[in-house]
Parts: structure tokens; C-alpha cells; sequence
């Protein structure tokens, strides 16, 4: 990644329909990893492999300068597929949603009032099916999707443990974001063990954001009947040879299902997840961790950061106020 | 295995609520291999590892001679859980159902009418939710469960190819047991390019018998929204390390649900699946391909010969007739 400086015309070309933006908040998401090597999965609206030289694409939090389309006008604040630059020019389609409630952080729209919040509630309640007393497991669990499905796990009254890499990150985990449990992969040799000492009945849910050797060892550890929403495997996606998962036997004795999601296909969901979730920050209820970036040009070692760890919570990269 | 010889008096012990069976054919099923090993799997009915020198247990037709319990009298056929000896005294919880049609062949009932095809019936329908035109693909396709689960999918409308592991296991799909295509799983060198092959545009179902490398090849060729029913592994079953499968993380773009299931789950459906299956199997629209080893003492060689596919269809021990 590199920077590239320029002057442009904040204008849009004549009979466009398409929206010019001003970006405010860029989403430094792991899925951008898969988008940097050659993608050879379904059409996804948005998430074709990027083009060498042309600004990286993602989510963002935007405000309208000049719209085409009638259904946005000018100093609309809008999330949804922009690109890593001050202004950017893109078609209305891409557009996921209009916000209208502007008394929480704008931040909170590339993090737990977007995509990332739609990806927790979506996996968590659709797809996990949880049930109170349920034992619930969650890696990467400071992320930007795991401290909502843990947050998410314990409104419903279940036993939620996370996983992190960092000493800070697992007491951020228990003191902040209410988990019952959590603990440093990292410091773990034996992840099967670990599992065992917080689960000495097994899983229920294993929401999954990282994959491979932990997914692995969460196979030796479910209950009868466990669900495991597949949300992500950041732990696979800069290897040239994914680790081999052995356990999955454990699929059939535990009759267990694995599901894995694209956020976009529960976007329905949103102004659902919005009455949810809107009161519950307003009361505090439930909080957000966000790690912040400011400016552009520190945005490539924010992204970078992700597949390391760096980041303490949401990754977000300031554009703009 | 070994054989024992004894003499027992054919005679309930008194005021005992057992039944005491002459067992007449003994299914052969993979899930045998998994019992003989520690097992440290959820409590199943039937499914305790077995305990070395007392004789192995599995499913039978039987004919009962004497019964403890007043559902069960003199005469009656049954199958269920019983022992690989000529006669066996079992609690009457082991039996799981009764036989009332017996005009189609008694040995049915360790197979098209017994444990695995409920399992075809269940596996396919329940998990794979298949609807027509869907591309289903099913390994050990000749087997006991794989031969009904093909035949499924071509009454439903469906397109559906087979893998074997021989010459005549796939002309017997294409020639007898109604498959679209075959192919010999140990001729393709790469299983990856022998299913875009057969799916060059993915598969919606794969109905899974083996894990394993066929499993991981099958991640590469998946429709959008595709189901794996997970019944089975045998691939993995003798192996002291399982193999890795690399390529979960298509799970997630294409949005596949894994679901591993057992049969007793799904005894509840008997009823309805012997009233759609009865009809088709006396009208010749549904076949059923058996591999009968004759005599208790040819059993151990007959069950070995599962794990390298020694059998052709499903493979049944005929104790008495």
C-alpha cells in the first residue's frame, strides 16, 4: 500500500448517478486480507479481488457532497462501500444504509452500529441459536465482533469465555466487555487443555472468527447439539498452507452443525438490530472498544496491524471529523 | 474377533423383562469400527465402546423366542440392537421396532428398511434439504446409506454423481442404481479435478460417508448455500492421525452449512419413511444392492472388509434364515 496525493474537482461529472462523498471513518476489516490475493469465490456485492493501483475499498462512514440520486442529498450521513481517499465518487448501490441517529459516535458505524454489529447479532442469534445457561465460546473475542457476541451472550444469560492475544486484551475482556472468562491463546501450549479448565461440560457455541488450531481444539471440546457460526479464520488468511483441521469427526457423534455467513446476506436485519441494540448503548448497557487510527496515511498499518494483533478493539482509521 | 463356541440353555431367566432373540442377519456398519476404540463421545443408545471378549453388538433381525415383556411374544421379527451370536438375550429397550412387512427380503431390515436407510432418509431429506435440479454429490456412493441417498436425489428431480472404489462399484451406480455419473476415486489423482469435472458449476449437496481428502476437495467445488449431511468418516476411522482438511474457510464466502447427525436422532420418522420407501421398493423404483457373507464364522472378515471396500452394496452376515 501506498500513498498517492493528487487534486480532483469536488464535482460530480454531469448526469451522474452516482454519489460523491466526503469520508470520515474508514473499517479496517480482516475480509480485506482475501481481497489482496487472487479470489476465486461467489460474486459478493462488494468484495471482488482489488485492482493493483487503484485505492483500497471497504466500509466507511461518509458524508454526501454531491448526490445523483435523489434518495441522498447533500450532508447525508451514509455507511457502506467507499474507498481509502478524502473524497471518493461511487455508485449509489453502494451505499448499505443512511444514518439517522447521530447522538452516539459516528465511529460506531464502521464498528457496533455496522457492519461488524450486523456480523455479531446475525452469527450470534441467527445463526448460533443461543438459549440461556448456553456455554459460549468466542475467538478473537476483542475484535470488533467478538466483544458484541460476548456482550450479546451474557443479555441472553449465557457462560461466555473469550480468547485473545494479549494481556490486556483478556483484562479488557473481564473488567470492560463482561465476559466471564478469558484467556491468551498465546500463552496456552495446549488449547484442548484450556478449553477443558473453562469448559469442563463442553460448548455450546463456538463462534468462530479465527479458525485453524483453534477451531481444531474447539472440535474436542463441543456438546451434543453445538452450533458453531462461522464468522471468519484470521488465524488462516496470510498462510500459504492453511492448517489441516483433524477433528471434524466430532461433527457426527456430537451431531453439530458449522455455518458459515456473509454479513450481507442478513442486512434485512438492520433496522431490527438498530432497535436492539440503540438502547442498549444509550444505557450503557452494552459499550465498544475502539482502537483509533487518525489519519489516512497511518490506515496501512492499522489494516496491516489486524493479522498481528495490534489493534485493541475495533480497528478505525479517521479520515475526517 | 474370534470365535466362541458354548452351549447355553434357550430359556429367559425367570421372572426376567428381557427377550431372548434367535438372530437371523447382522448389518455390518462402519460406525462398529469407532466402538473398538475409547471412546469419549456423547452417551448414545448402543454405542458404548465395546468391552474386549464378550461378543460384539450391532444391529440384527431377529425372531423372538421367548420375551419378558408383554409388547414382544413368540414368533415376532424384529430389529434392533443385539449381539453377533446365534441367540441373545437383550433388554427390550434394545429392539427398535417391530417388522410388520415381510414381503420383501427380511435382510431389508439391517438395511434399505433398517438403520441405514433411515439414515439415507434423514441425511438427505432433513439435513440436505434438497430441492429439484440440485447437483448432489455422494461418497461410498455404493454402499449401504450412499446407494439410497443417490436414489433419493434422482426422485427428487435432482443431478447426482457417485465416487466408488472400483471399477465394478461404479458400474453398478451408473447401470443399476440409477446415478447420472461415477468415477473411481482411487484412479483420479486429483479429486479436485474430477469434481469440476462432474460440477463445473459446484456442488449444492455433498452427502458425506468418507471425511477426509474427499471432504477437502469437496470445500473447493461448493455452490453458494450448500449443505454437507456429515454421517460418516470411514476414511479417517483407522488412521492413529486423522488428516487434516484445509480448505474450511470456503465455508464462509459460500455461505455451506456442516451437519453431523445420527441415526437414532431421526427413529421418529420410521413410520413416514417406511410408507414412502415400501411402495417404491415393491414397484422396483428403489433397489437395493447386498453383500451377503453366509455364517456367524465368516462375520470378522465380512466387517473388516468395510475399510478396504471389500464389500458390494450392503454388506449383511446371514446367522440363520
Amino acid at each position: 500500500m501506498y500513498l498517492v496525493e493528487g487534486t480532483i474537482t469536488l464535482k460530480l461529472p454531469e448526469s451522474s448517478n452516482d454519489v460523491l462523498l466526503k469520508n470520515l471513518y474508514l473499517s479496517c476489516d480482516p475480509y480485506m486480507r482475501n481481497r489482496m490475493s487472487k479470489f476465486d469465490g461467489p460474486e459478493i456485492e462488494g468484495f471482488h479481488a482489488y485492482t493493483p493501483a487503484s485505492p483500497l475499498a471497504g466500509i466507511g462512514v461518509a458524508k454526501v457532497v454531491e448526490s445523483g440520486n435523489p434518495d441522498y442529498k447533500e450532508g447525508d450521513l451514509v455507511w457502506g462501500i467507499t474507498k481509502w481517499e478524502e473524497y471518493s465518487l461511487v455508485p449509489s448501490t453502494q451505499i448499505v444504509f443512511k444514518i439517522e441517529h447521530t447522538d452516539v459516535p459516528l465511529s460506531y458505524y464502521t464498528g457496533i452500529l455496522g457492519m461488524p454489529g450486523i456480523t455479531a447479532y446475525a452469527g450470534f442469534f441467527e445463526i448460533g441459536s443461543p438459549k440461556k445457561g448456553d456455554n459460549v465460546f468466542v475467538s478473537a473475542a476483542s475484535g470488533a465482533v467478538g466483544q458484541l457476541v460476548g456482550q450479546f451472550a451474557k443479555l441472553t444469560g449465557c457462560y461466555v469465555v473469550g480468547s485473545a492475544g494479549s494481556k490486556e486484551k483478556v483484562d479488557l475482556l473481564k473488567s470492560k466487555l463482561g465476559f466471564d472468562e478469558a484467556f491468551n491463546y498465546k500463552e496456552e501450549s495446549d488449547l484442548d487443555a484450556a478449553l477443558k479448565r473453562y469448559f469442563p461440560e463442553g460448548i455450546d457455541i463456538y463462534f468462530d472468527n479465527v479458525g485453524g488450531k483453534t477451531l481444531d481444539a474447539v472440535l474436542l471440546n463441543l456438546k451434543v447439539h453445538a452450533r458453531i457460526p462461522s464468522c471468519g479464520m484470521i488465524s488462516q488468511y496470510n498462510l500459504t498452507q492453511h492448517e489441516g483441521v483433524t477433528n471434524l469427526l466430532n461433527l457426527i457423534y456430537k451431531r453439530v452443525r458449522i455455518e458459515g455467513f456473509v454479513v450481507t446476506d442478513y442486512y434485512h436485519l438492520y433496522p431490527k438490530f438498530l432497535e436492539f441494540l440503540l438502547p442498549h448503548i444509550r444505557e450503557g448497557k452494552i459499550v465498544y472498544v475502539e482502537d483509533i487510527a487518525e489519519g489516512l496515511e497511518n490506515g496501512p498499518a492499522a489494516l496491516v496491524g489486524l493479522f498481528s494483533g495490534h489493534n485493541v478493539g475495533k480497528q478505525v482509521v479517521i479520515v475526517a471529523r
